[in-house]
């Protein structure tokens, strides 16, 4: 049985490794002598903005859809996102060939609906707040028996985002650390707990916006503190942080960094210049955080995840 | 002695790729299912947006630099360029430690001679002239010394711009047909050489856009036909051929396709959006090309050379 707090451990990410390898992209790890010039360090980026749908997301709705027992996957799975867990478990869901529903706010961009409708999802439209969509999502669970699939606070998903820095170290070598985003903590949960396992010596590090900080703040304040009308340019970094991600980093994660709005602009156009990669602003809250604090850093191997690309190129926040 | 209408062979530029080997990157060769299922075809994009500043060209500027000797590379080097040759020769400059001049109109943008500046390399102002910029030119290496190494119309260039094609085809196997932007043509004609030597069953292709489209009627009359006044987003591809890299071209190139702006901007957003890479107009013509001729290459092979990435994100073509 599946416990409301349960996580993986690092046999259930490797496990999970090797379950969605056929399905998801061994992305890059990339460097820039510019950035490591500027930050005066080596930095190594996996390239998760370069994964299937445009974020990590895809490796752990892969490992939820691939775990589920036929008789399960044929009634389908659901989940409420307008972000990029929506595309994820929608092209998981086609990947296994089974209905995936997703609920979403009738105010949600079309290009987001679009994209989920891409990847052959039944879109359920539902009121712009957080009761409507529990209560459509609840709904449509209780109409088709389909399997709900949260977007962080589930085990099997967070083994599927560990994965990642299970890559960047094997292709990185020793790291004297590694830094995420942090939004509700699937992906850095999953990583604490990998990188807790596998390198002991790699400190873990989260960053995530001040305008977003419950994580920052839950950590220093010892109890779960969630964000108020959270205000960010990251719009994948809005949610917060549930008990069981919460649990996953406070055993492992060294800091909690925060970073201004401007800063992550910057850091967006650093990487689109010099790198040449598509980032959505979420993605580089780790390297925005680096670059604030490069006295810090000087002479370190750091790992960051870019964990995504969707942006609309139409209205860049700049 | 170098001729004016001579051209590398095959050994030229296999001698380039060993010689340039140690500065620049082995960038590497990108696929995507998305543009696959939309072209109905396996298309293998050699990333030369994520060469050293962000562009090919600083192969053939490279090569054209480690090839002089000490007494004449001492004197330093010269060109006149507004675009990516003039950050490719001041970083080759810069990296073999010797003067780079470059000539720039007064209205270059503040963006560019910034680049070329952060290079090392000493910006020459002249006015915005064709004859201006021949006349600064001269002056320049009159008063200097420098070596003058063309943009395009250099043996040694053109052999280090057929290096990418090497690459390509190592990283991609045997490909139907390899397309590459148009602009002077010193891109194309290193490409043509090589792919003729090393695959003669691949053809080569080209694209330029419509309002820029010399090298189609030149192959097209038997002549060279300059363009005039061209007018295209597509700001590397403004140039017309010279009488060198026409002779190549006229040798080795089966056709020279023509794309639309529009097509151009569909292109870059199709790349950005799905591949997440920073690509520049003038990069994507070819793919532009191939997405509107869609059903000529259905079930085929073929390699894309997107050429750079150096777009100003403030000011995107749409």
């Amino acid at each position: 049985m599946i416990m409301m707090t349960d996580l993986p451990d690092l046999a259930a990410i490797q496990e999970a490794h090797e379950r969605i390898r056929p399905f998801v992209h061994r992305t890059p790890v990339m460097t820039s002598a510019t950035l490591d010039d500027l930050c005066e360090a080596e930095i190594f980026f996996k390239c998760e903005n370069l994964q299937r749908v445009g974020a990590f997301k895809y490796r752990g709705a892969t490992n939820a859809v691939q775990l589920l027992d036929d008789a399960t996957a044929a009634r389908g799975v659901a989940t409420h996102s307008s972000g990029n867990h929506a595309q994820a478990l929608a092209l998981a869901a086609q990947t296994r060939g089974i209905p995936a529903y997703v609920v979403m706010p009738r105010t949600a961009p079309a290009v987001k609906k679009a994209a989920v409708a891409g990847y052959g999802a039944e879109i359920v439209p539902c009121e712009p707040t957080l009761r409507a969509r529990e209560d459509t999502l609840a709904q449509v669970v209780t109409e088709t028996g389909a399997h709900f699939v949260h977007p962080y606070d589930d085990a099997r998903v967070i083994a599927g985002q560990g994965t990642a820095v299970v890559e960047l170290l094997e292709d990185a070598g020793p790291l004297d650390a590694v830094i995420t985003p942090v939004g509700g903590g699937g992906l850095l949960s999953g990583t604490a707990i990998a990188a807790a396992a596998l390198a002991p010596g790699t400190r873990v590090l989260a960053a995530e916006p001040a305008g977003a900080d419950d994580a920052a703040r839950s950590l220093a304040g010892g109890k779960l503190l969630p964000s108020v009308n959270p205000d960010t340019i990251c719009d994948g970094l809005l949610t917060s942080l549930s008990p069981r991600t919460f649990a996953a980093i406070r055993a492992h994660v060294a800091a909690i960094l925060t970073v201004s709005d401007d800063a992550v602009r910057h850091a967006m156009q650093l990487v689109m210049e010099r790198m040449k990669l598509v980032v959505e602003p979420s993605a580089v809250v780790g390297l925005a955080a680096l670059v604030t604090r490069r006295q810090e850093i000087a002479g370190r191997r750091i790992g960051v995840i870019f964990s995504g690309g969707n942006v609309d190129l139409r209205q860049m926040p700049w």
